[in-house]
């Protein structure tokens, strides 16, 4: 093995981690969506970085307030699937010498109007020359101790809920969406959930990463998921050969076009479905939560947010199979989502 | 103004710095070395985050554990100066699809050498495929409340001290120092110094800095400053031209290429006083001592510790003037240290 493409993200970061040292006061490292820390006799902190890097993440033509709210936005999905407070925020920005000092004044811009929105205060960073616009975002934020939502604590027989919906991301909710902090506070304050993450890579990817981590598996209802209409709009426009519209779709998205998902057999409804476990960027929460308590859940939900809410499965005892149905039967499904360097 | 390289990066940070929100628990924010954050009843919370680059910070023929411990020194160097005890860290990691597993391993080898020793955690970061290989180190660390050492705080008749040796860093020791903790801890809890920041973009920037951010002036004798040996083993190879000597030496220099010094008249004697104020990257602590304190200190610190230990001059009223001695008569010095996009 020579080089990252060969080895993958996911080996590259195992190997890692194995030769860095940790701390006793670490409660959650490398390997969790947010490193849990000791903070003071209440509250631990909780620590999370990102990168928003151009022709990625972003596009040169995206709006530029787009392109800060997303850099900041893509931090607080994780600290809300967490259940977490951000508090403060440090911006590493590395920019080529011919970038225009207006875009990156309406970038902080977009950044800055997420940030007062969740009273956090960007206290510091780093700015450097480099060959391409990257926002690299560092923040911090608080739990009370040992209250942080993880991918471990999933038990057998919890029942699995998603937020909103599902796929399509590409087509503008990626640069536009709005962090679910409200709910994940509210999931981790009134003890509800049990493992909690936020859909970054696709539902598939995100999902299995809470089955490792906690030791357990899944029955997932395919036919439940909220898939959302940006994907059938795509699907539509795309005529009725869905396999040439497949390609077509996965050509059209950066994001796909590295990781196509194989269909054995593609047909119009696999085609949406794998687009809503597959194309990352959802920032929805998808999180576990006890059967006894699913149902006073999905009401006390519905008295406080407008923000949809799904039951799509169940944990299982068969560790780490995640076996996914379609109306009762198994679905042969063969998807990844993104994955970084393949 | 179209480009950052007409803008330059201080004004930039300015422009941004007024875009972004701050909170009442933000002791130091934007313009310090460190943000300094309320932690708890105890200490407050130190953050940190710096970029290191390919072909800026370091070349591909760097030695990959070199890069490893020049990413996290440089963030710990800051620290020092704060006088604060790094804690953990994150790390966002950009590499092209074709870079090597194992110098990246190696590089983490080399960073995890130099967290160890500190008694730092690496607990996260982000992994992300990008043009050019990058590590973005985030640190937290702490210092009890109100103790932190800062840009602010110097005062007139202040003595001005600098340890280690200056100039020339780039011969080598930008990629091997070892970062002043254990000095900048004994002067923060000690309360010998008024104010400390670590030389990293040249002593003539990083003492401005000072001057700007406590209101006061300042005059360096320059004959007393200990210029690395580094600086005349160039100068001695550059033979007796020393103009074009420079010339050499700036070329030769990516750093120092991007902002030559320009000098009126170039004599061996100037050339080696330009390296030592502005090339940058010394990573040593220039720091400030109430004058009736400052006998005390030298004695102290040499009971304690060999790193050489300068007082190089003293603060004045004269806010922010700058005046260059060389053994009581003003030199005529315009120089800068390094910023980026010029």
């Amino acid at each position: 093995v020579k080089t990252l493409h060969q080895l993958g993200e996911r080996t590259l970061i195992c190997r890692l981690a194995r030769l860095l040292p940790t701390r006793a006061d670490v409660r959650a490292g490398i390997g969790h969506d947010v490193a849990v820390v000791a903070g003071d006799h209440t509250h631990d902190l909780l620590l999370k970085s990102d990168a928003l890097i151009e022709n990625l993440h972003f596009l040169s033509q995206t709006p530029p307030r787009q392109i800060g709210h997303k850099a900041l936005a893509r931090v607080l999905s994780d600290l809300a699937a967490a259940g977490g407070e951000p508090l403060w925020v440090l911006i590493n920005l590395v920019a080529p010498h011919s970038e225009n000092p207006k875009r990156l004044c309406a970038i902080y811009r977009g950044l800055a109007s997420l940030a007062r929105r969740h009273r956090i205060a960007v206290v510091g960073g780093d700015t450097t020359e480099g060959p391409t616009l990257e926002l690299h975002v560092f923040a911090v934020g608080r739990a009370p101790h040992n209250t942080t939502l993880l991918r471990t604590g999933a038990r057998a027989s919890d029942v699995i809920f998603v937020t909103g919906t599902l796929g399509g991301s590409l087509r503008g909710k990626h640069l536009r969406f709005a962090p679910r902090l409200a709910e994940g506070h509210w999931l981790r304050a009134g003890r509800w959930a049990t493992a909690a993450i936020d859909i970054s890579d696709g539902l598939a990817t995100d999902l299995a990463h809470i089955l490792e981590m906690s030791g357990v598996g899944a029955e997932v209802q395919t036919e439940k998921l909220p898939i959302a209409a940006a994907v059938f709009q795509g699907l539509e426009t795309e005529g009725p050969d869905f396999s040439k519209a497949w390609k077509s779709w996965a050509r059209s998205s950066p994001r796909l076009g590295k990781n196509p998902v194989t269909f054995p057999k593609v047909r119009k409804q696999q085609a949406a479905l794998a687009h809503a476990l597959c194309d990352g960027e959802d920032f929805e929460l998808l999180f576990t939560v006890p059967r006894r308590k699913a149902a006073a859940l999905a009401k006390a939900w519905r008295k406080i947010f407008r923000t949809r809410l799904t039951p799509i499965g169940v944990i299982t005892k068969q560790k780490p199979k995640l076996v996914w149905l379609a109306n009762g039967q198994p679905l042969k499904f063969r998807g990844a989502g993104f994955e970084h360097f393949r």
